[in-house]
């Protein structure tokens, strides 16, 4: 059977209700495609749902929709723990389950028997590369990673092709993601990590071993960067966003993998504060304390 | 004798007369300070005093001064090939001539012992570090690194002390970089880059590493950086205005001292446009064409 083309493509299904299913399910709703969000259990489905009333409301406040363009949104999702109910007619499949190589392909054999021979598998993964998944698949040429950042505030994606993924299925996901209002970015070859991402967090990692070496102070790196770049967040500003937990995840793939010792230092450096749960923003404090960080007064920069 | 106060400072000797020279010597001129400029020959500093009227054009069109404080802040510099009128009653030195170890050793060694001795030496070194530079300065003990970036966008200075600088040193010259009303930042210990030049140059290197391997187009990872961090320029921009010659010779440093292989597959994409000519803004091309690069289009990050 011929593979779905973007323009066919009427139904979206979600696998996993975390904090991306939710941002990319609500973003496919509100371009008018029906979208169904899989996730186990109930009481994961409730929370999501809650969440994803709360996104709805910051699209309106931030004027990117209207209020009934918002809830007609939210009337296109149907959140269900039925794996028949969610895969019944799907054209195009978005994972985003936890971080796993295992849990992913559990998931997609799961799926793969369940959801039309025509639609379009794509991984959400942001630090696996998609051969890591494709014998999971049972379909590996019509697959291939398909990346969204924060959808509130850029609409930038990543398609990245593996070596099965046919042209088409990549011309096919970046029409979709046009139709998405995206701007997509494809991929020539795998890589670990997409073009922001590496950019980033190599950013965030020279930050951290000038830290971590007692180069320079924490806020006096922020203050460089931002003073010159004038940008409003420097490196450990943004770490605190990302989650310092995540930043040392990342970091702890590249000290093990890549035998990088810069990683190694950094991972040390990271521990101290993620062994004090201090992870960011997310639980008051970091490099910073929130919710009134230093890097956002508004003399900051000139208080070196 | 004590070395000189930051307070006690009238009159600053510019070691080079090019870009760094001509920036750093219009900042002290335009806060007030009597201001010598030395260079080598009469055709150098005709140049630079040039530069330094065009300069101080900006300043005034960009509402940082008014044309009667520019028109001061010009009469009180002298550009002189004449070292010993230079040296005389100097209090402090800031050094910005060619990027060599020889070549800013020798003129150390001439200014030693032409200036008082109360007075303090610093160099504009951006990829050496002060260490290499000591044995030639004469008066190890009041001499520290101290790095401006383009006065013109950016306030922020990097103070960095080598192991010998005395603490009374490193306090005069962050007194006289807050009378320059500058941001400064004071380093902890030595390192091979200060915060931002490490920051960036992990940022283009990363970029360059992905392009050369071919994972991605140039423009689509500008575009990803620009999108997401919501900036005007991305990377290969930057680099542009750096000019792809300094980028090469930055990595081919660390190609050999370091043996990194990002940096040798680096050098080896960056020497196809600099054997080309293609150096960046200044020429013209590098990874964008001039004076209209298409990463300033309105729609650059659209057109993915």
């Amino acid at each position: 059977m011929e593979p779905v083309r973007a323009d066919q493509i009427k139904k979206v299904l979600i696998l996993g209700a975390g904090t991306m299913g939710q941002q990319i399910g609500f973003l496919c709703a509100a371009k008018g495609f029906e979208t169904a969000i899989y996730d186990l259990s109930p009481p994961l489905l409730d929370t999501a749902k809650k969440r994803l009333e709360k996104l709805a409301g910051r699209f309106v406040s931030r004027h990117r929709l209207t209020g009934e363009e918002a809830a007609a949104a939210m009337a296109r999702v149907t959140l269900t723990p039925d794996s028949e109910q969610a895969a019944a007619n799907a054209d195009f499949i978005s994972e985003s389950v936890t971080e796993s190589v295992e849990i992913k392909c559990r998931v997609f054999e799961t799926f793969h028997p369940l959801c039309p021979a025509r639609a379009i598998f794509t991984t959400n993964t942001s630090s696996l590369i998609p051969s890591m998944l494709t014998h999971a698949v049972g379909r590996p040429d019509r697959f291939a990673a398909f990346h969204f950042h924060n959808t509130l505030t850029s609409d930038i994606v990543d398609i990245m092709p593996h070596p099965g993924t046919t042209p088409e299925t990549a011309e096919t996901i970046r029409a979709f993601a046009l139709r998405l209002g995206q701007v997509p970015i494809v991929f020539k070859k795998e890589n670990h990590g997409y073009a922001f991402n590496a950019l980033l967090m190599n950013l965030c990692d020279t930050a951290l071993f000038l830290a971590a070496g007692g180069v320079a102070a924490i806020e006096d790196i922020d203050r460089s960067w931002m003073g010159i770049m004038h940008m409003k967040v420097g490196p450990f500003g943004i770490m605190d966003s990302i989650g310092l937990d995540t930043v040392l995840k990342v970091n702890e793939v590249w000290a093990n993998q890549l035998n990088d010792p810069r990683a190694i230092t950094n991972v040390e450096f990271l521990k101290k504060y993620v062994n004090e749960g201090k992870l960011g923003e997310k639980t008051g404090e970091g490099f910073y304390r929130y919710p009134d960080p230093a890097f956002r007064h508004k003399n900051f920069i000139n208080q070196a």
